[in-house]
């Protein structure tokens, strides 16, 4: 984060006008100037202020992207595709101005190969949606980053979340896309094989490039059976390190966990107060097993005894779907149980990812800098990843609050830099991480730059987020 | 293939001089002009003929690469990164001339991080070497192409193999790289958090870049435990369109089979001949369990299960190493079976890659293809992947076989694109498989395009390879 740092940027004024003229005349009512609708363009969960679009396009499919594509590179306009809002660090705001592209009309399942457990999606489908479309299939799309997110910008993050542990990331998860160019083409960066050797891994490229590349418009992602028998438990343990050892031992032992999510202390006792449940305030491990009875029996007992070993003395589970939903309600709820500890206060939801040898480290050192800060920070993190969030607490009002909120977050990642991580595991570098990514990558910045203008040289596509 | 399209490129003979009169300087007896040495580096199991070096310079470090990255910078001189020489479509040809870049001296393990299941080496070790060193940490580095090739190789080309279906390929098991871009920087793609949203993903854009965006000079890779126990079964079906329901089934209900590799009637018949088998000559599938004794009890019944639903009468299994060995020695020998077929013929190995719903249709058309043009091609499948090879056994000497194989060739690509697939799904696109690509990806193909000229300007990187 870097709140400082986010100034507006140089505006193209009359371009912007030319497209503007051009878009309104071409989409009607699905083109959008009020304040109102370019705000809520902005609106996300992000902590970040809100920097306003010129107007809003609605575009219902690849053809029209394109037809905008060209208008925007014809008079050097920026364009912001937008999904949910759902992203979290600044990944829509418009610090250039320009169109918001908001593809949430372009939902539609395309293809459903059930055979190869893969299916073709515009990128305005939410997950939710997309797995209710497939209920019937018998297969699920299991990445979760939490919130109802769009596929589209799902991929555009690299998103992952609680189950990545097993599943992968949207890395794994995406086989290919197509995608408007800045030269306004359309682009398939590859097809329906699990693998390919083909060439540059372009699919790879557009996956976590935060529409600064350019504006995707289908995705085929691989998919899962559901599984048969889904088992969910709950395990206390007597500090960070034990949980963190148990993970380390449940992945080094080659159990399939399909979650592992460590919430400290002070987010129990949140959990606690806002679900009015009456869990140990201790480092506690939410896991989750998938697969067929016998296997998921099988899975648990490796786990508890695991568990046992490193000193847990109250691994519950359950495969009663009822029973597990009331044992992961904390789990569920920790985003609004976290926002309880402090009523009215704002909360700076951020994440970093460290080897997991090193979580445990990484989490006490991040626990004692916000007890010598005075700062209420409770932590949830994807164990299994290394991957942890801590959801800071503070007044958005007061200067000298966000100022310690900021040089928190500056701790934070340097910290997992220094443990050979990264600054962001999940969230993506919108406008909050771009102070900490030169620190991660250094001269392999350069590299995205030139990929940047090699692809798009009007710098069309998102500018100002990833690199100013 | 294209036998005929691949032609030499223009040289830059001034440069080249100059370039070797400095290198020879600075690495004395590491630098070598010789034509044995020079042949030795073209040198592989692919079927295209060479095209010399002029010299091999043996690095022994990422220093020493910069400076000679350097060097053929200012007078703009091709470099081609050698391993084992095992790629198979021509990736180590130098069809501008230039230096071959002998990777092999750089052959050290930098790191083992066993508690993160991670490991940094550099490019000249090979796969075989790595696991001997990691015996004792009891972990393991599945990917297994066969050959025993260098990890930066592997990295090249996107390599994968027959535990891809369980483990992934290299794009999903390199956490970073570092390497020398043409400015002769040494940047770092990452670090060793198992997961990031952070910027570009330049890791994957190495991973497959065959050598012609930079130069790897170490790598850091995903570990596995090395399993408890291992079940290896052979399997034989009525038809092959069975084999690959089975094979279907047996992913769609999420057992996490290790190996599952279909091996058509004329392979049967080349292994039993080759290793004094008597196998029935019928479509088989040869499947690998990886877990604990009960887990791999369990997978090796669910496998059974389906087999037999399949038609499979005669499904044989055993965890006992010895026995299991003895079960695969046919696949394991399947490339020398193949050239038993037909004493003295060259064998041109290709690869091509389909959704596994498809795999029947292919293997089963590409069959009909050989037995209609009189020729004997073996099958053998990484069937979980819907990727195949295809052995076809030819005349090399002879003009009229070499145009019967590559129209073949031809035909099997067209195939499979038109299946939803890729033109390689693990051997890379070399020289040989350059006229399939543009089918395969179009427009896209221009993306790559700007990439390459953004970041190797001056074309020094593996020149003629991937797009000519």
């Amino acid at each position: 984060m870097a709140l400082k740092a986010i100034k507006a940027g140089t505006r193209n004024d009359s371009g912007i006008v030319a497209a503007k003229e051009l878009l309104a005349a071409r989409f009607g009512e699905r083109f959008q100037a009020g304040e109102a609708v370019r705000a809520q363009h902005t609106h996300t969960t992000t902590y970040i202020p809100a920097q306003l679009p010129d107007a809003v396009v609605f575009p219902e499919s690849g053809a029209e992207v394109r037809e905008i594509v060209k208008i925007a590179s014809a008079h050097r306009v920026p364009l912001i595709p937008f999904g949910t809002g759902s992203s979290l660090e600044g990944h829509v705001n418009a610090p250039h101005g320009g169109i918001s592209v908001d593809m949430m009309r372009m939902n539609r399942v395309l293809a459903v190969n059930a055979e190869d457990l893969d299916c073709t999606v515009e990128p305005g489908i939410t997950r939710e949606d997309l797995n209710t479309y497939l209920r019937d299939t018998g297969l699920f799309f299991p990445i979760d980053p939490g919130a109802n997110a769009s596929i589209g910008g799902m991929a555009s993050t690299r998103a992952s979340g609680t189950n990545a542990v097993r599943y992968g990331t949207m890395k794994e998860n995406v086989l290919a896309v197509t995608a408007v160019a800045a030269d306004g083409r359309e682009i398939s960066t590859g097809h329906r094989a699990r693998k390919s050797s083909a060439g540059y891994d372009l699919t790879r490229l557009f996956v976590g490039a935060e529409g600064t590349l350019g504006i995707v418009t289908s995705i085929t992602l691989r998919l899962q059976g559901i599984p048969e028998v889904i088992s969910g438990g709950v395990c206390p343990f007597p500090t960070i390190a034990d949980a963190c050892n148990a993970v380390i031992l449940t992945i080094q032992s080659g159990i399939p966990v399909a979650r592992i999510e460590l919430l400290d202390a002070l987010q129990m006792k949140a959990c606690n107060a806002y679900s009015n449940l009456n869990y140990e305030e201790t480092p506690t491990l939410f896991v989750e097993f998938h697969g067929s009875a016998e296997s998921v029996e099988l899975q648990s007992r490796q786990f508890a005894e695991i568990a046992s070993e490193l000193g847990s003395t109250g691994f519950i589970w359950t495969t009663n779907p009822e029973e597990r939903s009331r044992l992961w309600k904390a789990r569920h709820n920790a985003y609004w149980a976290q926002k309880g500890l402090v009523p009215g206060a704002a909360i700076l939801s951020t994440d970093v990812c460290v080897p997991i040898s090193r979580l445990a480290d990484c989490v006490a050192a991040t626990q004692e800098d916000s007890a010598a800060h005075g700062l209420v920070a409770p932590i949830v993190g994807h164990a299994g990843d290394g991957n942890f969030h801590v959801g800071l607490l503070f007044d958005d009002k007061d200067p000298a609050d966000v100022a310690r909120a900021e040089a928190f977050v500056e701790r934070l990642n340097a910290r997992a830099l220094s443990m050979d991580g990264t600054c962001t595991g999940e969230h993506g570098i919108g406008q909050g991480k771009m102070p900490f990514l030169k620190a991660e990558l250094g001269d392999a910045l350069d590299l995205m730059r030139q990929i940047k203008r090699a692809l798009d040289p009007d710098n069309i596509f998102n500018p100002g987020k990833i690199f100013a």
